[in-house]
C-alpha cells in the first residue's frame, strides 16, 4: 500500500466512524424522528455513485470507504422506515 | 471533462445535496442539540483528508465535492457552537 492508498484509508476510517454514532443513537431510541428518507435516498445514491467512480478508476479506498458507508446508512434507512411505521408516521 | 469524472461529480452532488437540509434546519430552528461537535470534528477531519488525498491523485470530483462538504461541515460546527454557548450547553 503506498502513501496516497494509507491517506485514503486513513480519511475513509474518520468518514465512516462520524456515520456510526447517528445509526446507534436511532437503534438504541427506536426514533428515526429526526431522520430525512428522502436525504438518505439521496445520500445512498450519492454514495453507490462513488463506489461506481471508485471502481472505473480502479481506486481502493473509495471503493472501500463508500461501500461501507452504503451499508451504514441503508441500515440506517431500514430502521428509520420500520420506527416510522412503527408510529405511524409512515 | 470525460465519462469518469462525469460520475464523479454527480455522486458528488448528491452526496453534497444531502448536506444542506441538516444545516439548514440547524439555522432557521438555531437548535443544535441533535449535533454531536465531536463527530462533527471527526468528519471534518475526514473530509480534509480526502481534499488531501484528492490532490495527491490529482482528481477534480474528489477535490471539488470535498471542499463544500468541508465548508458546509465547517458552517454547521460554527453554528452548532453558537447556538450550543446561547443555550449555555457549552
Amino acid at each position: 500500500m503506498n502513501y496516497n492508498e494509507i491517506i485514503g484509508i486513513i480519511a475513509g476510517v474518520f468518514t465512516a466512524a462520524s456515520l456510526l454514532p447517528q445509526l446507534i443513537k436511532t437503534i438504541k431510541e427506536k426514533d428515526a424522528s429526526g431522520i430525512s428518507t428522502v436525504m438518505l435516498l439521496v445520500l445512498i445514491t450519492g454514495i453507490s455513485l462513488w463506489v461506481y467512480y471508485g471502481f472505473l478508476k480502479k481506486d481502493i479506498p473509495i471503493i472501500a470507504t463508500n461501500i461501507f458507508s452504503d451499508l451504514v446508512n441503508l441500515t440506517l434507512l431500514f430502521f428509520s422506515i420500520k420506527y416510522k411505521k412503527e408510529k405511524g408516521d409512515m
